[in-house]
């Protein structure tokens, strides 16, 4: 991947000049992954609009560093923002971008007080905004988490039954990820059963599933980096009319906003086509959250799909679709892909069933 | 727990009036969930030096805070910050503390904008200052989460053998650790086999383990919120003589370092007295990070003990201790143990023998 990285660079050192910057320290670490492969809890690169990138380091990754991005010049220190904060100073840069949304008040504070003659400048969010669009490598580690996804649920399926509790089957889905290449699960899973099905984002617990119940199962893979997302309801035994009812309800919802998601849809019609279906039926209020999220180097990223988010899809760009309907004291269901808006219409990478499965 | 989280709310409350300050917004989550025991994604809490304290999280966390802190007025807001600090405003507040350390310049930049009359003042850290010294409740839930750690060590011993990949022995000890009563790993376990052990911070992977090897093994249990911490390193084989000298040197610096863990001892002195032990068998340069950090509801917390972390340890206040040596294409020990500091000496909370394990 050293000629993506590359590549990536080269598009972020060509977005700087066009903002007026000479540099940009990139502090977020998800950011910095994106543009050189190293996967660190301390690194900071800097770029810059003239210029080749400095990545910097502490002693703990600096033999990660040299396997990773072997061509990307490293300085090994603790301090790394100070360290190529000086060092732009030094090779002339005089607007120095930083990412706002990452460095603190604190840190900034720690950064600006030092006169280097440098005028320190918020440039939004150029790597994020880079990183919406995903190129065919990163498509293809998205795609292999979705599908490891999809494997493990059903590899899963047979053990969901009455007496097993929701951290059994968080757990045995999470196992089942990882035993089919997961690196690790994508974020805590969320297993919510009954009752538990009202809390969006339950933790499992010792509830054991009884006959009855809606099951809510949220969960993905991890992939070269790459985060799958999913949810399913299931029913354990033989649904009751509202339950059945609401599931038929969130699959139309889910339908109408997969059918909107095209390359140019603003997210807020994406969101609406979802909750227009619920609001219709009466449960708009029932619908506690946004529709759906970017995926990709982090679980959730741009471009948020929520009814006061706004921007413009695009093809290329992965997102969820989860509408959900959460009913206190009775229970939820939510249902969730990941796909990709694509010109020719939207690639589903999940692609377990969507018809409810009764148990 | 409801009573521990009114009363670290009062002992914040104090110390606001200290400061000068009507109010603190708490924004880190971490946070906000030991003063609330709400464990959130999205959760902001008004302390006030005079008058209740407020929570405020979106939709999908409003049913798990009624459960949660019943006892707390709570607001349903996505734009939670916003919400508190407009309430404070109304309620009369001038001049509002914040997290600087946790506050990014964006997000700050957006609540100031709106002229309320208040004064936005950085406090410093007030909440990890209470977090540092743990209360009984604590320390019994670490405590825990080491044992569980123990446990699931002697549980994957038996399996650690040539032709195993790190990555197997890291699902192992994960696995190990979740079947003990872990809600899941504290972090992304390390399993670094022979040359890979020159790597602090290695991601296991694919290597097969040789005889002749070193392994490094770092991981630890999250257990009621708790994080502990432990590394080992076996020798698979008869180590040769520059291994177990390597491993004599490591186990020699941390047993000086764990002797200089007391209440009152700067933590520069107490990272000295093992950096001291290395530097004197001429490996001062290959032991490439601080001794060690405290622990707790976070992984690595204050007091971090390093070179240059200067600050003094107290009673009750957990920390690793972890040195290593680290030899470039060759392999590296590093032994590390989870302690309380204690006035009658350190408290090991991992007891897993620091003998060197030949398998």
């Amino acid at each position: 991947m050293g000629e993506t990285h590359t590549e990536r660079r080269r598009r972020l050192a060509a977005l700087l000049a066009e903002r007026d910057a000479d540099a940009l320290l990139v502090t977020r670490l998800v950011n910095v992954r994106y543009l050189t492969g190293l996967d660190s809890s301390n690194a900071v690169l800097l770029v810059r609009a003239d210029g080749p990138p400095v990545l910097a380091t502490d002693g703990r990754y600096a033999e990660m560093a040299r396997e990773v991005c072997p061509d990307l010049e490293t300085v090994v220190e603790r301090r790394a923002a100070e360290a190529l904060t000086a060092l732009a100073a030094e090779s002339g840069a005089r607007r120095l971008g930083f990412e706002a949304h990452d460095l603190t008040v604190e840190r900034h504070a720690e950064l600006v007080t030092e006169d280097m003659g440098i005028e320190f400048k918020p440039l939004g969010r150029p790597v994020e905004e880079l990183r919406k669009v995903k190129d065919e490598d990163e498509l293809a580690l998205l795609r292999e988490a979705c599908a490891i996804t999809d494997r493990a649920f059903d590899a899963v399926l047979p053990e969901i039954a009455p007496g097993r509790t929701e951290r059994d089957i968080a757990i045995a889905l999470e196992r089942a990820m990882v035993d089919r290449g997961a690196e690790r699960p994508a974020f805590e899973s969320i297993v919510a059963s009954g009752p538990n099905g009202a809390i969006p984002h339950h933790h499992p617990g010792a509830r054991r599933i009884e006959r009855g119940d809606l099951l809510t199962m949220d969960f993905g893979a991890l992939y070269g980096g790459y985060h799958a997302d999913m949810t399913r309801t299931v029913a354990i035994g033989e649904p009751a009319a509202w339950q059945r009812e609401l599931y038929d309800l969130v699959r139309r919802a889910q339908r109408a906003a997969i059918k909107a998601a095209v390359p140019g849809a603003e997210t807020t019609a994406v969101d609406a086509a979802a909750r227009d279906v619920i609001k219709a039926a009466g449960h708009g209020a029932a619908f506690t959250h946004g529709l759906g999220h970017g995926v990709g180097l982090e679980i959730h990223e741009a471009p948020l799909m929520g009814y006061d988010r706004t921007g413009k899809l695009m093809d290329r760009v992965p997102v969820t679709a989860e509408p959900g309907v959460y009913l206190a004291g009775r229970g939820g269901v939510r249902i969730e892909d990941t796909l990709v808006v694509r010109a020719g219409g939207p690639e589903l990478l999940t692609e377990t069933t969507r018809e409810l499965l009764v148990l």
